[in-house]
């Protein structure tokens, strides 16, 4: 104390910035603390997540979580209508959506527009206003992708007659769905549904997918994690650039496709649409994410984050420890860069069921994988490191599995731990497509997207209560 | 003067690194400064070298060069038998190879062994000891590819009969050949000449050839930067991986593959060689950069690097401003990791022309963005980075139309100044393959080479002598 006030005053202000600004206008050395209260300053929620993070139970249901995803070996299968993969879909007449439920009367544009689309090619309607008018008076059901092990992209509208890959864990039981592909501009997950759209998406299902399928069984399963990991090493970060996994794809299956047995002009069509639509890999990524998330769901006292997902109108996340609870928040607005003629008021909120691809350490945790991308959501190579290791705080692991160059080959953030999100304020960030709020127009841009903490806060909350409830420390999970 | 006592020294020392021994050992601060004299401490040189650094000629050649280089559009144009394009091939039994000239008596192993099977693919022995007897008879006529605007990777060699491809400028009258690749493993670039070999030369002439000429006729010819660029964004450095614009390539091909006139068993077996082969796009890498710098030989003052080949037994360059005279010395090591089971003693010295990928500012120049090389060729991410950043300083200029993501996309190094490498004493890195001393062994690792400092000293000197001998400065160019 003595030699307080005879030394230059060196400071670390921890708190309202303002407190910094009077020291600095005084001549002192100030450095801001970048901190904020855990838990968002919520005294209950901070008491909580201060028990939850020295109870052995969650860190021994953690690891074993972390654990049973690095296990899971995922394989590209096979392809298959909707219907038959998810038989509620055909017993009534049932559409599947991105993100947590949603009432028709709270959907945003592009899933409007996506869910017309989809009755009308389902033919359960002739014309977009009877679509509408079905769809808004109840007699179709809607539910999320992720009540059906399923992932969409955007809306991410599924149909009984839509085909849909099947990514299975070879070293499992466990198996994933996903749409395929549709390309950019006008496509049904940005809510479009003119003739063009519907005509695709039948040329999906009829030659696609078929042929697909027969490559598919003729070639044997293809393993994901070395052609993802390789991808990786290729600047992809398998959320919003799948240029590298797209092009090995396509390396890999064309062998086959040439000695498939259909006409030559559908090899043609196959082969065009999966050269020349870069996203093409985007799809699988995802249902590659679920299935390694879905393993560690369900895992009593477990903090991890199983699923994020937007609807458009909501973010949702899901706690392996916490079973099928969504915890909800408002979707957020991406940041970003928009294309030429649009702006932040064209934007629909944060959209789709991609943002798996985070929750299983791709996309903006792996950023730092892929610096041509920073371009493209408005950042540098150097925000896209930070990014990665800003992510890497708020990961329970990594996996050894797939690494970043960049950062000495260490491995990707693997298994968001909700104590970490809340302890630290650091929420996981999205690297995500920009919709058009209206149904049809398409992508307008892309950028970066904060998870609400809410979500994580009212997780948090919730497994809270299950600790106090359950019976002492065991030591062991199973 | 009065204070230099009484403060404690900070030294900076130049030149004797054991001067600054003592000094620590005194307790002194000293800092190493990482500078060599001029010229390799040449005298004359070093004269020539300061004359030329204030001489305008020499600059308005460099940035005519550097323009003239710049405005050259690579595309692949063609696949066509080297007799066909070097008329020279089928006047008399000759044969070309990568490098500067080198008599048979010289040449290395993988050189030999090349040149052996070249003369059995051509039938003009029968065995491969007559083909020896042959080749050191004197009755068979060696060259230089870069005598007729070819490049050929590691041994080089290039006969009569065996297919070229032809890249050309599509903005002028510009036009560079170089072989087709054939792989890994045991082929005729590593010196192999099994039957084996012969028979995969013989395929690649009557069916991938003919195949991929008509696919490129159809689809026409292939326009190189952009897709280069893209790779450069996916992790290639164009010299030791090519993985990304290979696949490029190879989606680019398929569906007019898909299309074309020939039998369904030979298309399945060019998609298969080229889906399995990752090297595949390194022969056009190096014809697309040929035919770059070719544009820029021969401006007179111009001291500018036009080619670095290597034949096993010497280095040599090429400058613009001296013509056709090759500037050698004896060729490098390469510094590197070896395959299991192989080691120094095992490896030939640098070999091939594919350091025309380094003087066009890929291969080790452009090191930064492909940090995933980095393991293969013993070195880590940071080491990538700054081997490109040491490149910027002999380079006398940047290519706009490749930049390097991890560098705030700044263009990748450009036109190595032979005054830049005299003056810092800074070498050209090359980023190459380990030949196996012994003819046929093929790959034995992979790592990184410098160019020997004398051939730009003496190239130097030439330029010198010519800039003596010339008119004084009229300030133009043409």
């Amino acid at each position: 104390m003595t030699t307080l006030f005879t030394e230059p005053l060196k400071i670390v202000n921890v708190g309202l910035r303002s407190f910094s600004d009077s020291i600095a206008a005084a001549g002192g050395q100030v450095l801001e603390l970048d901190w904020q209260p855990p838990a968002n300053g919520q005294i209950e929620t901070g008491r909580a997540l201060a028990r939850m993070i020295v109870d052995s139970r969650v860190e021994e249901a953690n690891k074993f979580a972390l654990q049973t995803m690095l296990a899971v070996d995922p394989v590209l299968k096979d392809i298959l209508p909707a219907k038959e993969l998810i038989p509620e879909l055909s017993k009534r007449k049932m559409l599947l959506h991105a993100g947590p439920p949603v009432m028709w009367e709270k959907m945003c544009g592009p899933m409007r527009g996506a869910i017309v689309g989809a009755v009308l090619l389902e033919r359960w309607a002739a014309t977009a206003e009877e679509a509408e008018r079905l769809a808004s008076c109840g007699d179709i059901e809607f539910a999320p992708c992720h009540h059906f092990g399923a992932v969409g992209p955007m809306a991410g509208v599924i149909s009984p007659s839509m085909p849909l890959w099947v990514v299975a864990d070879a070293n499992g039981e466990g198996c994933a769905y996903s749409s395929l592909n549709e390309g950019l501009g006008k496509v049904l997950r940005f809510g479009a549904h003119d003739s063009g759209v519907l005509d695709r998406l039948r040329w999906m299902k009829d030659v696609l997918a078929p042929i697909l399928r027969e490559v598919l069984h003729t070639s044997g399963s293809i393993v994901l994690k070395p052609l993802m990991a390789q991808s990786l090493h290729m600047g992809d970060e398998l959320h919003n650039r799948n240029s590298a996994a797209t092009s090995l794809l396509f390396k890999r299956l064309m062998v086959d496709l040439l000695k498939c047995s259909h006409s030559d002009a559908h090899k043609v069509e196959v082969a065009n649409f999966i050269a020349l639509n870069d996203h093409f890999f985007l799809n699988i990524s995802m249902a590659a994410c679920k299935v390694m998330l879905d393993a560690a769901h369900g895992i009593a006292h477990c903090s991890l984050v199983t699923a994020m997902a937007r609807n458009g109108m909501e973010f949702g996340i899901r706690v392996s420890g916490t079973g099928s609870t969504w915890f909800t928040a408002p979707a957020p607005t991406v940041r970003g860069l928009f294309f030429a003629g649009f702006g932040e008021q064209d934007a629909s909120p944060d959209l789709g069921d991609s943002a798996i691809t985070e929750t299983a350490g791709f996309g903006a945790f792996s950023l730092a994988a892929a610096p041509a991308i920073a371009q493209f959501v408005g950042g540098s190579a150097e925000d896209a490191v930070s990014t990665t290791l800003r992510m890497r705080r708020i990961a329970f692991g990594v996996n050894p599995a797939f690494t970043i160059p960049f950062l000495a080959f260490s491995g990707t953030p693997f298994g968001i731990d909700v104590r970490r999100v809340v302890d630290r304020s650091i929420v996981p960030i999205m690297d995500t497509g920009i919709a058009h709020r209206e149904a049809g127009v398409g992508q307008i841009g892309a950028g970066l997207s904060n998870a609400p903490i809410e979500c994580f806060i009212a997780a948090l909350d919730e497994l809270g209560r299950k600790l106090g409830n359950s019976p002492p420390p065991s030591g062991k999970q199973s």
